[in-house]
């Protein structure tokens, strides 16, 4: 009787998040999420999980269960659902944002979205999957309980414990003591935040922070956060309410939030008339104006950077406006967002950021809301999920600062399985699994050959040699046209006249010396022009362009 | 009487601080630093300021005056210095920075280094020049004094007040004050924290909390912190004498920087069998050694990086070893240190950050003490240096806080002219001023042209198509050879048959309708196959490769 975990996304990185379990002929399947990829992944749009193990394995898959409605737990799915062809189940808004987003790449069957409540158990083969609520940067989310004859697993899902709720929905701690006090055999755990001491502060106390800004403010507000932080959203419309400003919402994924979460009445609108289209914002006052708006993460193509950089069609930044970027860099970010914050000042409008104020609150749990939840739970084993290695470490130490043992707390990794059995678990043998690189419309064309090549590329650019030689099998063959040199991303071609006269030189040397052989082949004559190029632009330039030899017979 | 002050690095930016100040035929230009590329500079090494200027005045330029040893202050002299021919005067340990970094690249005329002492003013044509001792993140930095016939105008350099600097020299507030009773017409500050209220903690506070983690730690201790700040280095090095551990420099920038600061006394070694030869680590207990070490900002050749993913050929990381990164990531960094973190966690390392206590503290003064040099100096104009728009802004924030007017403190940009008079102070106009990049041994010839093709050949790589035609001056002409397709950095060519094909086709009609033309052009037959493919290729793979049409008549 052995349950597996297998993390296919989601360990040892925040991102792309995919768990699978797997009790005998049952797999359940939660979230499936995108990574944005890192800088040297150069030209790739996304990262998605590897599914191979769940595409041997479809018809054993009795559905997708979504956490919530953010990028990380549900972008993959445009690209996972088509291939698996499965159910997939969630709360009302996470459901919506699912079917918006595969929409978007050609849509599922309406048949396989399925709408769950938490509180009210599935029956998914050999499991019983019970969805609880969870307080997150997003309304409706949730966590799992996966009863299977093994004993019973819980998910966390991302979450904090926020007392206050703007949505009324507070975690359901009670729950999570109930089968604490029935027997818990695995608790695995959002990470994120192990290594912050404390708790998270509620997502009201922004709101106050923002009423209090907005209060300030003379000119028009700009509001920027992530879209779906749709309590955020409310608070600042409420605020805006109350001081008696119209709102505007600029932004395509703003935009379709919004849309979505009022039309499932996850956002509420205090009077029908405030909401502003952007074609008439130049019908208001600025004191009179609330642009709520994406680009808190300073993206090149985000609204709020466009209106910065003053690239944006409809929107403009006045001096004395007021910009509050109501988010935390994601890092790798922090260049970007401090490019469009001196963009901001330079035009001459206040800037509000976290460091001055509560103008953001993290929406994952800090280490006494980590504890809360484990002591709660009491679960056998802990598994540290939804992290990178540094983050599991964290939660494994708050999990001995609780009295468990090390090696009750594993450091997961990806595609390896955890074997539990009621009474013991161990690390199992490792199956596929891995990143695959969404580029375009490629999904896994491009791989380490095609990265390495762009990375040449980008730092040095590209030579192309062109040499026609005379045509006819028989030796001795001779040079009848060129080499003539093309370059692109290598240097300033204009100026650099010697050093191309010079390569062609090195070049019809390293060809002669190959005619001169008795025999010759194709092969060796490109690798002869490329070594010799390529060591006569080290010497001269101290660069490495990617050199293509280009031999025609003539 | 007129004075002018021109920024050609240093403002509006974090790095390749430049200062011009120029009296009727005299120039003193103080620093010359370089900057890191950001990441969408594909393959440029350096970024230093456009001296053109300086260049077409060679002859007025009385000197290089150098506050401190930082690369965004000294960097760029090996360029800069062999175009100018002008002597550099710096405190005795930035003169030996200056003086190693640029042997590297060449040398300069011995005779034209000269060490200077702060307090002891130097003629500069008709500047007076007076070094005045500050405390920074590395010995015998100074700010400056220049007194013309229009008055004093101070720079601080890069400073923060701390009031018990380790090697005992303190700011020198005196001074300040003296300059402030006599009247100051201008006070140039460093605004690079200016954004953060309080004040900077001493550097002292570092050494008892590396003490306290020395002391607590069983295994190796690995250090990594800035090669230049000897300051803590020492402080390491007195804690590992204290604690009995032998200490050993690895990385070469570190080991640079130390033999430097020993051999001009400004590191100071307790016990001379102290240092250990990386070679002779495996002859010492763990327990009894400190490795101090480069790799602090996860660059990925530092030493740090390399021992934390098991390629350091010397030194390994061992489960039980303590790692401290004495450092704050710099904006850009985040995600590199991020990850070194995670594979010192996953050897099983404890990993100490500055999140985890005082181990780093900043290097530049807060609000608190940037108010304390404006009283003491108590200038009529506040000029924000070193700085981006928000940090200048800010420090136009403080100085209002202090009853200065917004017209007293302007915001300067590279290359316009403060120009200053005893009464008045405008912005006057603008000079050839900006960025020049390094590539290699490269200094220039790299430009946006180059860039922008580097950028697209990093997105989607670059396609050859290679095509013969028949030779002959009269139409009608045909393909004899190709189109062939050579591609890199694109897609996977080996699973991309079918896209080739179709590619081959494409570029196939597209030179049969320009071969039916009564004439045709070589330019316009390869615009015609760019478009061609560009749109195919877009079509079926909503990427855009570069394309290089070739065409040889065969």
């Amino acid at each position: 009787m052995k349950l597996n975990i297998i993390p296919l996304g989601g360990t040892g990185e925040i991102g792309k998040n995919l768990l699978v379990f797997e009790y005998e002929d049952s797999i359940v399947v939660i979230d499936g999420g995108v990574k944005f990829p890192d800088d040297e992944l150069l030209g790739i749009d996304l990262v998605i999980p590897d599914i191979s193990y769940l595409e041997k394995r479809k018809d054993k898959i009795k559905g997708i269960f979504v956490t919530h409605g953010h990028e990380d737990h549900i972008g993959g799915l445009p690209f996972i659902l088509p291939r698996l062809n499965v159910p997939v189940y969630a709360t009302k808004l996470t459901i919506g944002l699912v079917r918006a987003k595969v929409q978007e790449r050609g849509g599922y069957p309406d048949s396989l979205f399925r709408v769950l409540e938490p509180g009210k158990p599935v029956q998914a083969g050999e499991f019983e999957v019970e969805a609880f609520r969870v307080t997150h940067s997003i309304p409706d989310a949730v966590g799992y309980s996966l009863l299977s004859p093994v004993g019973r697993v819980i998910y966390t899902g991302d979450f904090k414990v926020d007392y206050t709720p703007i949505d009324g929905h507070e975690m359901d701690l009670s729950k999570l003591a109930e089968w604490g006090q029935e027997g818990v055999l695995a608790l695995l755990c959002d990470s994120t935040n192990a290594e912050r001491p404390g708790m998270t502060m509620s997502e009201r106390v922004v709101g106050k922070t923002l009423r209090d800004w907005f209060a300030r403010a003379e000119g028009k507000i700009i509001m920027a956060t992530f879209a779906s932080n749709v309590h955020r959203i409310q608070q600042a419309i409420d605020a805006a309410m109350e001081l008696k400003r119209k709102v505007c919402v600029v932004g395509r994924s703003m935009e379709q939030v919004v849309r979505t979460a009022h039309e499932l009445g996850y956002l509420h609108l205090p009077a029908e008339d405030m909401l502003v289209d952007v074609g008439e914002i130049n019908n208001f006052s600025h004191s009179r104006l609330l642009v709520l708006t994406t680009g808190s993460q300073g993206e090149p193509f985000a609204a709020l950077t466009r209106m910065a950089t003053g690239n944006h069609r409809q929107v403009n930044v006045a001096p004395g406006d007021t910009v509050i970027i109501s988010a935390t860099p994601v890092p790798g970010n922090e260049k970007l967002i401090g490019r469009t914050i001196n963009h901001l000042y330079q035009i001459g409008a206040e800037v509000v950021t976290k460091d001055m104020g509560l103008v953001h609150v993290s929406g994952h749990a800090c280490q006494e809301e980590i504890k809360l939840v484990i002591r709660l739970t009491r679960p056998k084993f802990l598994i540290p999920h939804h992290g990178e290695v540094r983050h599991q470490v964290a939660l494994r130490k708050i999990g001995q600062s609780l009295g468990y043992e090390e090696k009750q707390i594993p450091i997961t990794q990806l595609g390896t399985r955890v074997v539990i059995t009621p009474e013991k678990m161990e690390i199992g043998d490792r199956v596929e699994a891995g990143s695959v690189y969404v580029d375009g419309l490629g999904i896994g064309d491009v791989g380490q050959i095609v990265l390495r090549d762009r990375k040449q590329l980008s730092k040095d650019g590209v030579v192309v040699v062109v040499v026609g030689l005379t045509r006819g099998k028989g030796v001795p063959h001779s040079i009848v046209s060129g080499p003539d040199i093309i370059s692109r991303g290598f240097t300033f071609m204009k100026e650099a006249n010697d050093l191309i006269e010079g390569a062609k030189n090195n070049a019809t040397v390293a060809i002669e010396v190959q005619l001169k052989q008795e025999s010759w082949e194709w092969g060796v004559m490109r690798a002869a022009i490329h070594e010799s190029l390529s060591n006569y632009f080290w010497d001269k330039t101290r660069r490495r362009p990617m050199i293509l030899p280009v031999l025609l017979q003539v």
